[in-house]
Order: C-alpha cells, then sequence, then structure tokens
C-alpha cells in the first residue's frame, strides 16, 4: 500500500517524475480511501488482499518489461511522445489508392460533439434502452441510410468491416441452403482484402470460392446456373472503377433466384447517392463500408460496415437491428430487436458470432448524411463524378500515351499504361512530385480514386501526371459542360426523405440535434456502468485526443510501409508490451472485436493442427457458462462444439473436463475458457484443466475478457495458454463507444505464430512472413489502429509499477462493494464457507429468490435506472442475476452511491414481497419524466418524490430515463427498423 | 435572394469553390425558408426587404475588400490556413519571461469538456439564474478558491486583467475617500505592465502617482503617512521575484489605515498555496491573475484576473459577485448578488464600468483547483519553489560569474550578470542553445520564472546557462536535501478545505463533475438564446478549434517579435479588415471588452482635444437609451455625462440633442450612440446627430454594440463616426463564454491614430509609435489575441460576398418573428403607422400593460425557461419588456417555437388576467423537477403536465431548470459568496 501512495502521488521532490501523473487521474480510490476500503474488509494492507484473493500457484507477479518509465509517462509526456511517433507518418499525402477507403471529411461540429465527446464514446451498447434513446435514435438513422441508398428495406446497425460482411452474406447463403448448395460465386473485381476474407470464411465449410470475370456475361451466368451454387457477391461499382449495368445484374439475380441462391452486392455508399440501388436489380442483400462518410481512414479502421437484406432474410440478417418499439405508456421507443437471433441467445446455433461492432462509426456516418442531406451528399457525389470524368477525358485526349481500361466508373479510373511508363514511375511521380498515393494493379497498370477531399488544384495535378498537355485547364471546363451523371446507371427516387436528414443543416441545428440525443443516453460521464465482464472504466481524455489527429487519421492502410513509421512503431511496441503483459510470444493485431479474436484464435489453432497433420481434430470444449460467442465462434470455425459443466459453486467441473477430453481425444482441438471465469472467480485448478487438454492432443484458447483482473498479477501465458484474446475495448481502455469500435488482438505461443493471419494487399510490418499464415481475418491489415494509440497510452503511462494497480484496485472495489452488499443481498458462489470467499474483479448479486415471489431481476436492473445507474450485467452468466464490474477507476463515493442504491432497492424488493402498495416502483421502473408529470398518479401506491428522488444524493444529480419500460415483445412482432417510424416517436404525444 | 442561393450552397460544378461552405453552416434559413419568411412579409426578395428596411441615407453597401476570397474560405481551407499561420509562431520555446504570465498544464479533461465545450463556451453571462446553476456552482469555486488563498473573505467572479484590477483597486481606494484623497503609492516593484494601466487610469482623476521603493522601509512609510494618500499596491511577491517580509508589509498596512487609506497587493496564487496570505498582513484588497492554474498565455489573454475585499468592502466590490440564496421553495441556490452596484444600475454613478468578465476562463482556473486539489497544487508549488532555489544555489556557486539580485523567491530570479556577459548574450545563448526565453530588465540584468512546465531537463539547461559547471546535477541534490520553502514565509493554515477541491481527483470523478455543472445551464446547444443586444449567434466549431492550439496558446505575450510572426499576420490582416468593414482607418485591439472598448476610446477623444489644446472639453452627451457602460465608462474618464432624450417613438430627440450639444459646446467632447439605436432601431437622422457634434467642436463616439445589423450594409466610419468599439464577441462569434471572454478592439478615423494606446514592454506590432499614445488600457498589448482567431476565421469564412448576409439574415429572422408575434404583443416603437414598420436585427415586447394587472416582465421571462427558452433581454433598455435578438444562425424551426411559445403564453397571461388559477403557472414558474414531483400539487390550479410541457415539442427536447426561482432579496440581504454554501445546496434537501 505504500507502493501504492508512491505510484499514486509522485513526489515534488523526485524531480525526474512529472507531477501530471496518469495513475493518480486512472485510478478511482485514494490511498486513504484504499486502507479505509481494506479494513472494511480486514485487510492490513494490499499484498495481503492480494496474496488471499489470487491462488498463490496462479499468483506470478513476473516484473513487466514494458517500453516506458516504471512508473509511467506523465500525461503532458505522453501527448508528445504521441506527437513524436504521430509525425513519423506521412499524413499531408492525398491518398488517392481507394480500395473501400477514401479520403473525406469529417465535419468539425461532429468531430467535437460526438466523436471527441465522452458522453459518446463511453457509453455502452444500447441494451438498457430506457437510457440509451438517443444513441439508437442515431443508429435508426443509419439504418435508413443504408436502407434508402441500397434499397433493401432492412438494414443492421453495422457489422465490422466490409471483408467480414461479405463473409456474413456468404454464410447466409450457405446457412440458407441449410449448407446444401457448397460452392460460393464471386466477380474477380471484388475488393482484393474482401476475397481473403471470404476464402478464411469458405475454409471451414468446404465451401467452393469461384471466381468469375462478369465482363463475359455469358460465361459467369453458366456457372451461376449451377443449382449448387448458394449465392454471388459483385462488386458494385467495381474495384476497378466499372459499373455492372442493370441488365447484368438482373440477369445474375435471375439466374441465382431460380436456384434458389442469394445475389450479394458490395457497394460503396457514396456511389449509391447518384447510382441505381442494387435492389432495382434484385439484390437480396448489399454491404460495404460506410467510413467515407466522414470517418477517419485511420490505416484501416475502425469503420462501421453496412449490411441490408430483402424482407424475407429479416430474421437471418447478422448483428444487432435497432427497430421501434413501445414503452410502457404507449409512447414510441427504441430498442435492440429479434435478440434472439444472436449469439448469446443460439450459442453454437448461431449463425454469426458478431457481438460487439461499430456503432460509434455508425454513428458518426449517419450524422454525416443528418449534416449534409440528400441535396449535400449528392453534391458532393456529382462533384467526384465531374472530376473523374474530366481527369478521364484528359487521359483519353490526344495528350495522354495512356487508356482508361474500366468503360465507365464513378470514381474510380484504371488505367493502363501501355507500356509508355511502369506503375513504379507514375507511383513515384504522382509522389514525388504532386504528393500523392495512387495504387499499382500491376506493373503496368494503376488506379486511383477521387473523394470528398479532391480539389481542383489535385485535378490538375492527376492531369499533369496524366498527359503532356501544359494547359490542363481545358480539360476542365466548368460551367455548361461539366460532367453530369449519365441516364443509363443513374437513380431518379428521391433519398433521404426522413425529415431527419431534411433539417439539422446549420451548424446550430446540429449541435442542438448532437446534444439532444447525446443528453437522452447514460454515459460514463454520468455515472458508474457495473457492466460484469465489460470493464467500464476511464477512457482518458490523453488517450483520446490522438484519434482525432490528422497524423493517424489520413493514412490509408494500403499506404507503402516507408510512409507509416509512426504507426510501425507504435503497432510493434504495443505487441512487444502485450507480449510481455500476457506472457505471449507473438500478437496478431488484426481481429477487430472480441468475438473476431475468438475466431482467429480457433483459426489459428485448427491451422496449426493441420500443419501437424491433425485436420480431423475439430472438437472444442466449452464450459456451459462460457460467453454466446464462444461456442458461436467455434462454430464458425466448423468445429463441434461439446459443453463442459460447471460446479454448484461456480467452478468449472474438472472431472467432466476430463471426461469430455477424454471421450474426444482423437478429435479434440481446443478448450475455450475465460479467466477468471465467467463468474468472476479465480478458478484455481485451472492449470490442471490445461495440462488436460494437453495431454489430449488439444490447445486451449483463453477469452481474455476478464484480463483486467490478471495484469501484472498472473498472465494467459503463464497459465499454460496457447492462445489469448485481449479485448483492449475492456482492460485496455479503447472505450466503447456505444456498442464498438473493438480490439481484440490475440496472443499466442511461439509454435502458432507462423499461423497468424496475413494480409493479400500489404504485408504485416510487425510480423513475419510464413507458408502456414491463414488468410485474412479482416479487411484491414491491422484490425483497427485507429483506436490502437489509446491502449499503447495506457500502457505506457501506467508503466510497469502502475498496471498492477489496475487489476488490484479493480478487484478491490469489487469486493468492498461485495462486502457491503452481501449483507443484504446473496452473492452467487461467494460464501464464507466456501472456498470462494472472494470475487475477483466482478461478483454476481442473485435474485432468483424474489422471482417466485414476483420480482425478477429485470425489474431490479430497471429500477437502478431511476437511482441514476446502468444497470449490471444481466443474466449473464446466470440468468435472474445480476454481474456487477466496478472497475478501478470508480471512486469510493461512487461505489457506496450504487451500493446505497442496491440497498434502498431490497427495501423495495421486500415491500414488494409483503404486498405493500410501494412496491409496484419496482415494476414501474423506470419512471421517465413524462410519466412523473402525468396525472393520474393516486393509484401508485408510492409518491412522485419516491419514484424519483429514493436517495438525497439523486437530488443533486440524477439521469432521467427519457421513456419508461421499453415493450420488447411489441417491436419484435412488429418490426420497423428504418425512419420514418422516428418522426412518429418525436411527434407522439401518447 | 438568387445571390443568397449562391451563397449558401456552393455549385458542385464550380471547382474552385469547396463545397464545405461556411455559410451553408453559420446561417439558420435555407434559401427556401428565406423565400418563405419574405412572403409572410410580404416582399419579394431580401434586396427589397433590406431597402425597405434600412433609411437610404444609410444604407451604403460598399464592397468588403477582405483579404479572402470573394465567397469565403471552406472550412478545411480555413482549418489549413489557420495551421499555416499558427506554425509561424516558435511555439514550442520554453517562456521563462514570468511577468504575470507562466507556462501551465490546462489538465486535458478540462481541456476538452470546458473549454472546448460548446455546453460550457457558448452560455452566456448567467442573469438568469435558474438555468445557469452549473456556471454559478463553478464560479463560486473560484470565489472561493481566491479567498481562500488570499485570506479575503470576498472575492468577485473575475475582472478582466492584473492590470485593470489593479486600476479598480486604486479607483476604489479614491472613491473611499469621496475622490479627496488624490495620491495613489505603488511598488517600483509593480509589473511594469500594471505601472502603465494605473497611468492610464489615474490620468482623469488627476490622481498622483507615487512609485516607492519598499527596500527603503523608513522611506517608504514617510511617503504612507501623507493623509492625501488614498491607497497603496505592492506585489507580492514582487516583479523581480522577491518577497516583502510580513513585518514590511504589516507596517505599511498600519500606516495606511491609520488615515483611512487602503492596503493592496498584488499577488500569484501558485505562490499563495504556500506563502502567508496577504490578509494575514492587513491587506484591504488582494489582485492578480489566475492565468497561471491552467489557462494558455495566449499571447496575453483571455485570463481572469481576480480580486477580493475585506469585508466592510463587500458592497464596494468591481464587477460580478456570485451568491448563495434560495429559491421559491427555499432550497439553497446561486445567483449574481448585489447587482445594485453595478453599472447597468448606477450609470455614471457606478464606480467601475465592467461588464463582460473572463468567466469562462475562471471555471477554467476553479476547475484546475478542484482537479488538483490542496495537496496537487501545493506539490506544484512546492516543485517549482525548489528547483528555483536549486537553481539559485547553482548561481550563487562558486561556478558562476552572476549573482541573484532578489534575496528571496518563490519561482523568479533576477540574475545581475556583474559586467560579465550581457543580457543580450544570456537571451541568445537561452534561445539559441536551449530553446528557452529569458527576460531583459536592462543590459545588464536578466531574469526568469520557473512553472509547473519546467523540467529537471530545464533545470538543467538553466544551470549550464550560468554557470561553468559541467556536473550540474551536483546542484540538483533530491531527496532530503530539496529546499523546503522557508518557514518565515509560510502558511500554515489549511487551504481548499471545501469538499469540492478534496473529492473529484480521478479523471472519472472530475469528467462527470464537470458535466453536472453543464447540465444545469442552458446554452445555445440547447436552444435559442434570443438575447437583445447580445447577439448570441453560432460559435462554430471550426472557428474555435485553434483556441487550444499550443500553436496559438503557448505564446507569452512579451515573446520577441520575431518569434511571434503567426500571430502579427493574424493580427494585422483582422485589422485590416475591421478597418474594410468599419469604415475606419485604424483598430487598437487592446480593449478586451465592450467597456473597455468605450473606455479607450473615449480616452483616444480626450488625447486628441488635449493635442489639440482642448483638455477642457468633458462633456459626453449620451441618450437616456443608452447602455450603462456608456455612462460609467464616460465618468470614469473624468467626463461630465449629460442625458439626451428619446422620442415616444424610440428615436433619438434631434432637438434636445442639439439644444444640449449648443449649451455645451464649449465644453463638448463626444457623444456616444449605439446604432442601430439600443431599442434595435436604424434611426434615419443618425447622421444629422453626427454633424451637430461636429459642428460644435466634439467627437462622435458609436457604440458598436448593434454592428450585427451593419455590416455590409452600411459602418460607422461611412455615417460619419470618429471612433466605435467593436463587440466581437457579439458580432464576430467570440463566444460568451458564460460571461466572458471579450474582445473589443476599437476603429478610429485617421486623427485619432496616434492617440491609440501602447505598451510599456513591447511595441504593438500592428501600429505606428506616436508621441500621442495613450498609455496602456489592459496589461496586454493586444488584449485578447487567443480568441482573435474566431472572429478572423468568422470574416475568411463567410466572405465579402457572404458576410453581408450575416446583418440580412439576422434582420430577416428578428423582422419574421416580429412579425408573427405583433398579433399578440405589442411590439414598442412599431407600428404600421410609424415610420418605424421594421425592427432592425432585434424588437422590444413590450409587457408593460400586464403590468398593473398583475404580471410582470419577469414572470414571462421565467416561464419561458419552463419552455426550454432562455429569456430575452430583460428591462433594457426599458424596463417591463424583453428585447429580443434571434441573430442570423438561428432557423425558421427555432424562430417558430419561441414565437409559438410566446404565444402560449400570451395564454396564459390572460388567463391570468381573467382570474384564471391555471394564470398561476406564470408565478410559480419555472417548475423545477423536484417541485414537479413534489406532492401538494392540488392548490397550483393547473396540471404538472401544462406546467412541464405546455406544447408538445417540449416532450422530445427540454431544458430543466434545476431550481425554482430565485429568491434575490434574501441573497443580498445574507450575502455569502464562497463555497461551505455549496454544500449546503448540495446536500439541502429542503
Ligand atoms: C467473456 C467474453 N468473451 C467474449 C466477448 C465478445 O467480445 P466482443 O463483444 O468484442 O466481440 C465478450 C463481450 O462482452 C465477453 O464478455
Ligand atoms: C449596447 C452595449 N454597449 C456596451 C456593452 C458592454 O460590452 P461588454 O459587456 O463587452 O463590456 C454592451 C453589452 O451587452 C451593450 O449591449
Ligand atoms: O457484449 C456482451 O455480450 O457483453
Amino acid at each position: 500500500s505504500l507502493q501504492y501512495e508512491k505510484i499514486y502521488r509522485p513526489d515534488p521532490k523526485m524531480l525526474d517524475r512529472p507531477l501530471d501523473s496518469f495513475a493518480r487521474r486512472h485510478l478511482g480510490p485514494s490511498p486513504k480511501n484504499v486502507a479505509y476500503m481494506l479494513k472494511t474488509m480486514g485487510y492490513e494492507d494490499l499484498d495481503g488482499f492480494v496474496n488471499s484473493l489470487v491462488p498463490p500457484d496462479i499468483l506470478k507477479k513476473r516484473p513487466l518489461l514494458l517500453e516506458a518509465p516504471a512508473e509511467g509517462f506523465g500525461e503532458q509526456e505522453m501527448l508528445e511522445h504521441m506527437e513524436q511517433i504521430a509525425n513519423k507518418n506521412k499524413y499531408k499525402v492525398k491518398n488517392l489508392i481507394g480500395k473501400g477507403y477514401y479520403g473525406t471529411i469529417l465535419p468539425p461540429v461532429i468531430q467535437r460533439n460526438l466523436l471527441e465527446s465522452p458522453e459518446w464514446y463511453t457509453s455502452y451498447t444500447p441494451y438498457q434502452p430506457e437510457i440509451s434513446q438517443g444513441r439508437l435514435e442515431s443508429l435508426l438513422n443509419f439504418q435508413t441510410v443504408i436502407s434508402d441508398l441500397t434499397g433493401l428495406p432492412v438494414a443492421n446497425a453495422s457489422l465490422l468491416d466490409e471483408g467480414t460482411a461479405a463473409g456474413e452474406a456468404m454464410l447466409l447463403s450457405y446457412n440458407l441452403s441449410r449448407r446444401k448448395k457448397t460452392k460460393y460465386v464471386i466477380d474477380s473485381r471484388v475488393h482484393p482484402q474482401t476475397k481473403s476474407v471470404l476464402l478464411t470464411r469458405a475454409h471451414p465449410f468446404d465451401i467452393e470460392l469461384i471466381e468469375i470475370d462478369t465482363s463475359h456475361v455469358e460465361n459467369a451466368l453458366e456457372v451461376l446456373k449451377d443449382p449448387k451454387v448458394a449465392g454471388c457477391l459483385v462488386q458494385y461499382p467495381a474495384t476497378d472503377g466499372s459499373i455492372l449495368s442493370g441488365e447484368v445484374l438482373s440477369s445474375f439475380a435471375e439466374v441465382l433466384h431460380a436456384n434458389k441462391g442469394l445475389f450479394s452486392v458490395a457497394s460503396d455508399l457514396m456511389a449509391l447517392t447518384l447510382l441505381k440501388p442494387p435492389a432495382d436489380f434484385g439484390a437480396d442483400i448489399v454491404l460495404g463500408s460506410s467510413q467515407r462518410f466522414g470517418v477517419p481512414m485511420g490505416f484501416g479502421g475502425p469503420h462501421a460496415a453496412f449490411f441490408s437484406v430483402v424482407e424475407k432474410l429479416n430474421r437471418k440478417i447478422p448483428g444487432r437491428i435497432v427497430g421501434v418499439s413501445k414503452d410502457r405508456l404507449n409512447k414510441p421507443a427504441l430498442r435492440l430487436a429479434l435478440q434472439t437471433r444472436e449469439q448469446h441467445i443460439k450459442r453454437d446455433k448461431a449463425t454469426s458470432n458478431i457481438c460487439t461492432a461499430q456503432a460509434l462509426l455508425a454513428n458518426v456516418a449517419a450524422n454525416y448524411c443528418v449534416y449534409h442531406g440528400p441535396e449535400g451528399l449528392k453534391d458532393i457525389a456529382e462533384r467526384i463524378y465531374g472530376m473523374t470524368t474530366i481527369l478521364a477525358n484528359a487521359i483519353q485526349s490526344k495528350f495522354s500515351k495512356f487508356s482508361i481500361s474500366n468503360k465507365n466508373w464513378f470514381d474510380t479510373l484504371t488505367i493502363d499504361l501501355n507500356g509508355n511508363s511502369s506503375s513504379k514511375a507514375i507511383l513515384n511521380k504522382a509522389l514525388e512530385k504532386y504528393n500523392m498515393n495512387l495504387f499499382a494493379v500491376d506493373e503496368n497498370i494503376v488506379s486511383l480514386s477521387l473523394d470528398e477531399t479532391t480539389t481542383r488544384e489535385d485535378l490538375v495535378n492527376l492531369v499533369k501526371i496524366f498527359t503532356d498537355s501544359s494547359d490542363v485547364t481545358k480539360f476542365i471546363s466548368e460551367g455548361n459542360e461539366f460532367p453530369v451523371f449519365p441516364k443509363q446507371y443513374a437513380r431518379f427516387d428521391k433519398i433521404l426523405t426522413d425529415p431527419v436528414f431534411n433539417t439539422h443543416h446549420s451548424e446550430t441545428a446540429m449541435l442542438r440535434y448532437l446534444h439532444r440525443l447525446q443528453s437522452r443516453d447514460l454515459s460514463l460521464a454520468n455515472s458508474m456502468i457495473p457492466l460484469g465482464s465489460c470493464t467500464m472504466k476511464l477512457n482518458s481524455t490523453v488517450e483520446m485526443m490522438p484519434i482525432t489527429w490528422p497524423q493517424f487519421g489520413n493514412i490509408h492502410p494500403f499506404q507503402p510501409v516507408d510512409q507509416v513509421e509512426g504507426y510501425k512503431e507504435l503497432l510493434s511496441s504495443l505487441e512487444r508490451d502485450l507480449c510481455t503483459i500476457t506472457g505471449f510470444d507473438g500478437i496478431s493485431l488484426q481481429p477487430n472485436s472480441g468475438a473476431q479474436g475468438e475466431y482467429t484464435g480457433l483459426r489459428v489453432i485448427r491451422s496449426y493442427l493441420e500443419s501437424k497433420g491433425e485436420s480431423h481434430r475439430d472438437v472444442c470444449l466449452i464450459p456451459v457458462s462460457a460467453h454466446g460467442t464462444n461456442p458461436a465462434s467455434a462454430a464458425m470455425c466448423g468445429m463441434k462444439v461439446v459443453p463442459v459443466n460447471c460446479l454448484t459453486d461456480g467452478s468449472l467441473d474438472l472431472s467432466d473436463l476430463k471426461l469430455q477430453a477424454d471421450k474426444y481425444k482423437d478429435n479434440l482441438a481446443a478448450v475455450m475458457i475465460t479467466y477468471p471465469s465467467t463468474y468472476g472467480l479465480f478458478e484455481p485448478g485451472i492449470q490442471n484443466a490445461f495440462k488436460v487438454i494437453h495431454e489430449n492432443g488439444g490447445q486451449v484458447y483463453l477469452d481474455g475478457a476478464n484480463m483486467n483482473a490478471q495484469v501484472g498479477l498472473t498472465s494467459p501465458g503463464d497459465l499454460g495458454a496457447d492462445v489469448c484474446h485481449l479485448n483492449l475495448h475492456k482492460t485496455f481502455s479503447i472505450p466503447h463507444g456505444g456498442g464498438g469500435p473493438a480490439g481484440a488482438p490475440i496472443g499466442v505461443k511461439s509454435h502458432l505464430i507462423p499461423h497468424l493471419p496475413k494480409h493479400d494487399v500489404v504485408d504485416i510490418v510487425t510480423a513475419v512472413k510464413s507458408e502456414y499464415s491463414i488468410d485474412s481475418v479482416g479487411s484491414a491489415p491491422y484490425g483497427n489502429p485507429l483506436v490502437l494509440p489509446i491502449s499503447y497510452a495506457y500502457i505506457k503511462m501506467m508503466g510497469r509499477e502502475g498496471l498492477p494497480f489496475s487489476s488490484v484496485i479493480a478487484m478491490l472495489n469489487a469486493n468492498y462493494m461485495m462486502t457491503r452488499l452481501k449483507n443484504h443481498y446473496n452473492i452467487l458462489f461467494i460464501s464464507q464457507e466456501s472456498k470462494n470467499r472472494h470475487c475477483a474483479h466482478e461478483f454476481i448479486i442473485d435474485l432468483r429468490e424474489y422471482k417466485k415471489k414476483g420480482v425478477e431481476a429485470i425489474d431490479v436492473a430497471k429500477r437502478l435506472q431511476d437511482y441514476g445507474f446502468h444497470a449490471p450485467t444481466l443474466a449473464f452468466p446466470v440468468p435472474g442475476t445480476l454481474m456487477v464490474e466496478p472497475t478501478e477507476s470508480e471512486n469510493l463515493e461512487e461505489l457506496d452511491r450504487f451500493v446505497d442504491s442496491m440497498i434502498a432497492i431490497k427495501g423495495e424488493i421486500e415491500a414488494f414481497i409483503a404486498g405493500e402498495p410501494k412496491g409496484q416502483v419496482l415494476k414501474n421502473a423506470p419512471h421517465s419524466l413524462e410519466d412523473l408529470v402525468s396525472e393520474d398518479w393516486s393509484a401508485r401506491g408510492y409518491t412522485r418524490e419516491e419514484a424519483a428522488f429514493p436517495l438525497a444524493f439523486l437530488k443533486n444529480n440524477k439521469f432521467w430515463p427519457p421513456v419508461a419500460r421499453l415493450d420488447d415483445a411489441y417491436g419484435d412482432m412488429n418490426l420497423m427498423c428504418t425512419c420514418p417510424s422516428v418522426l412518429e416517436v418525436a411527434n407522439d404525444d401518447a
């Protein structure tokens, strides 16, 4: 505890250590508080506490050899260090590389009031709809944009990236055929990184990927006619810039539909503002990236992918969908719809493992559309098209020795150099003379894509690169002769007609709209979000600042390596630090969510087994307590999921594990275990479990979601795991963004390194190449690099000495709360008698005993909203319970406020059970303002005061749920997931 | 109107014009809206509208030759341009210049969630306390910090800068003697810029400023004994770094008090965390700057000055004071106290003209203290002291040829080079080898001040500069021997003991505190703030972004000119643009508020008259309708204020003006006129008025507060004014910051240019030197340079063609509202019959007729809060009225919501008059949440619904007043203006 004082408060006399220590800001309790909390629990100091908490064979306390000062960088040092790294990226270059990543302008009002606003970025996935109406509305806008532009009625609230979205389309098509149709056709002009992800995703199911050249329509139709074909994916506009005609697209759709196959189209939202929507040609699924709607390229991510489907697929669509429903008072209100489709319910029967997606970026894209409106968007698209065409005209003129290979285009030209130059020479000229990056298709062909940021000057420079005309302005004839998008390909319907896209076009109006949305959401800026398994810790300003620096934002994922030295340095150092922390030998940064990490880890294991001639090993043991993504991911890897029991004390049933391992030993591939367990317990026998698996020829996959209890105390590697994903958005401070972005690198032992994913367009700079590398698991080589500076800064600022205190204080906070609460509630699996006297960093409040008396866990969850809190994790891992995880960033006062609230609720539960009318307060919770001011209150049996201000602190600071309790069933029965209904919501005075 | 379409929405075909046009974002109504609004009022187009609005002799429409593209920069172009300029400032240098400006660290969480947050910076002065509790609480914290650290019980909520604060202290002392004591004594070691401001302020009253050397205590006491001495000001620590002993200070106080003089101390807050508070030695007034508590130096401002006084002066203290009172429900609540002291009530009897102050920066400083707490602040101060002492030891060692002239210090050393080097050589060495700026006191003496940002490496470099020791570390003995602040000077009381300074030390806690405060305030992020005369227009993100760039922030006002090329370019261009816009020949950027502008302009006029041998001219004619600062400023210039009548139609009584001008022609100095008038009217006869003044030997001062109706249509210069201040915080987009910062340059005709203020420490780079220059009106050479990029960007983004539309649309919005409202309310001075059929950019709703029936204007103002709006300007310029100014940034929907609200309130007024119980809703307004959920509602005569949601739009978006109507009288009777009471506020459940 002395050590804690030292870490927390730097000595003014020690001049080497800056006074703006991060630890003091990241960690909630002061040394004085810590002493008090320890005393409450009967401990002398933190060491004693940790020693009695973490089993001795688990506790390793290996020094963390981080690349930072032992006590971490000061906050200002960190920013300076970050700036130095950032400036090593070549970020003032114009990136015309295209391929799914484009220059865009993030409107400053959205940057400041959304992307840089903790009210937006610290919120959680909107599972508690009553306190999430703002981002739900914004995500509904996103879905409406997607639905409007693609022409398909149902869209989801984002997927991880275009590549995995394509993967989802393929698997949806495959699964729809009940896995009977084993061929999948793709246009050769799909983006190369998408192809790579499709290869990855096809492999476990032995789906045969067939690439066709759609310019040979007859041949293509011939291939599509095969009844084994589950579906086809074309890119529209294609990666070379060309646009397939409506006739061709329709003919594909017809042939596919004749055999009950699905027609999928990867498209571009900016193009779709002008282009006929794929729905017009019979597309069943349209997908792509919304990056160019205001989201920085960020070296590849995070960006929100989109996915829309025809009506009949609306219950098959992967990912989260926002839908309109009603609240208890019949007022329209939004919530996540059709959740029974998702992995947390369907587990290994789920058709997708996606969990955290890209909500924050979807919200940027949606608000980009709100701000620009249909005219604004079309203006941008028209200018892009016009400039592209002017350039094409120049290249096709007598002043150029080159030619355009794509017959038509929106923003992309593929230029055949006709042997008159080399790609290398042209790229060099563009870079050195004009500071532009183009893309080399091969030695003799280059391509380029224009975008929102392209200026007249850029256009002039491009003309100079590709022609020898000195008077380039002649190609840039403005006014009358400005090229207009060809009628043949154009859409003529009105887009984005909903008022929300036609109202907020002044900055003042936009500011207010963003502010209004934000004020309807509870985030970490309001109060603790004690979500077990989610680790809602501080996302500090210093960590977040670099996210909107152009040095990190304006980098294309396919930019030449020598231009991304800054990222290279940052990512390499982060990998090394993560290796130290986890005890692993290698890291892949590619997985961009926990579920993706699981998928990648399991694929890496399978690849390793395959390389040993054991490709038949396909059994994955998974404890019944596991998070739904575990079985879902295993299933997506083509694995057979075998459940393993848990004991009544919450621990893994080791004998059942042995039994199953033995039973399946010939086919055992892996076990997936969460540690500390999903019950928030340090299981002492874990290393035995690992031994059993290894002895039976399997590999150990550790789900690292609970890493926040391990850092500096133990590690997956030390414990003996072979692979583990690290939810950077939990343990390593990436904010949850209201449902994404995530970051979930996997760490592996050395034998698995050769199998880590590669990338087809660029080499992974931080890795060694290997013949065993699996294909890409995501579109971008490093997952979501733009948010990696957050974790990097977190680690560097906490430092070797500070970082373990994150885990220690997280556990202290949890155990302190539990100590106070256990006098009022049963805590699952914890008792003075059992071997579990402590929880790790989270604990489970058991409410099942009240169920038969009429009080459900959800009543408590909703009533907590009236106390200004987000509910703990509901019903995971055990139905009828609440799992509380405070994290280290909460201070004593806030812990006490939460505990006091739970104790007060206990009184309300008792009142309910005793049949006192006042107990109804639980059933009517949360109490929205409209509810509170409504007239007929007399029947309630409790006062408005009691409903609104059950504890005194609330009068000073309370978050008000904008709607009353949601009616989920109504919404799922009447699925409505695009915008017109928002208007209803807004205007309905019900 | 065609022109408007063109400005509003750039043509995608015109490649020269970026699509991210600012005009579209700044201006509320779309071209379609404009057409509709014109139609409502019976106009065909904007030209017709403007022509019928602005009298033909006023309408000049001179093209504005701005230094920017005709249609303005696009937003991204602007940011790039700004970055180019910014990078021309040498900002990575360490500025050890001191003299009241120090390096400091703005904690990132405060930067992002306060300084960069529109919720904070767009709010207005908290005159409507019910919807301003957040910033009032923060300002109360500021007052508590000041009171705690200075030891004096009463502090105000900020003044403009240290120099003017010293001026206020001097005038307070002088006025307390009923202007009988005409001598004022200052320590020669007061900061030089403060001396200059004192000279300025003393001049009009013929106060004799006597400079004494306080190191000769006996001599000093002799001077102070003179009964003509009104007071004395010392600097503690002094500008040379030395600290006067308690005995000396006490002896000064005693002597002064014996003659009823006042003892004033200019001090430094960081030093005061360690140093004995001046109150201990009998100080009556303590003042200074709070800049180093987190506020960037910003080339001189804006920073909040502080001012505290002994109890007996509590009704004499200048500026705004936040005090604790109660609301209607007896709940403690904050509001501005003792307003009857201020100029808007006392007019020329006021002892200060200060109006807008530095609220935003005071809030930064207050929250810096909240975040660091007493220990954190002391840690910083101790390190500064320790490092300074280590350096002093080195310089006093045998390794140095120099010596320290100050015997003691906190952070500042004055170093006598003893002829062994020259200041120039040392400054050069420091700059070139170590990238540090020191201060040259004279050719042989340099000084330097350490601060929060000084690192060990800096210290090593300083030792290298001043010694020839190669092993500098020997001076930096850490641990045991680290220098400790000498007991003799140290304070031993506890500082900042209030819980607010001891609670929010983690970033999470701080974030929530800032968020909670912000959520209690209504700002432009919520809804229109239609304050007549205040011009609450958009403060756009692009304009605001550069404010927190280090390139602008990290610049010391006394940094050598060749290091501030960026500022020089920006300020010069801004001056030229403002000349074009105003029709003037010269600009001074020094005045940092409107009131300061008035003062400066009048002083310039008097200096001009003096230079013509007409120093006897001292009469200033001011219409009775004038803003209170006008007469107060004139009085502070030693002028005799003569009121001029207004006619019943609101216009100036020209014949009275003639009468007075004639009557006072021998002594006529000036007239002060607001244009368009404070009634919001274009007075046609204005040029005649000017002629009359000129003919009688006077000069014309135009109050430019209403410039927003003039830009591009007419101008003060064209109309014939000689001088005018421009409230940049109104017309030119600087945000109001909840009560400052401001910016109010004055423009002058060429004959006045030689009289513009100079600066004593540095030359004004944008001006020509002149023997006639008046002394400084503020501490910093260019006023508040850090906020000038805002106005610069506003002008450059609107461009020559866009800028006039700000005025035109501002007037369109006002007249549209008025057109709708005049069917329901009387509009003052406006009628179909009178010559005023239109207002300019604002109009006055006359509520006087309802007064006798029991409804006051304040009832309407408070009831508007229930409709989610900030009230219009209340009781200015006419008691019993509301003055509405929507500005150009509001869109049609918002105008309509406000008008609808006013119409609904009209119904409530009628109900009240008819004696219907429902009319009581006006008297109980605003309805706080606690009020709404309270039990005993039955007596109200209206429902909770009617109270809370009188119109449907409110259910979707409503701002909730956190307290009920304030009881002003209670608070003024029980003055309480420091923190302990905040706790009461927070905890009181009354
Ligand atoms: C234990 C566990 N595993 C896996 C996941 C999935 O991670 P993600 O949501 O990033 O896909 C979660 C998410 O909460 C989790 O708690
Ligand atoms: C007409 C007029 N003159 C002068 C001022 C004073 O300006 P400032 O508050 O910046 O001192 C105001 C402020 O509202 C005003 O409206
Ligand atoms: O996202 C979760 O399922 O926790």
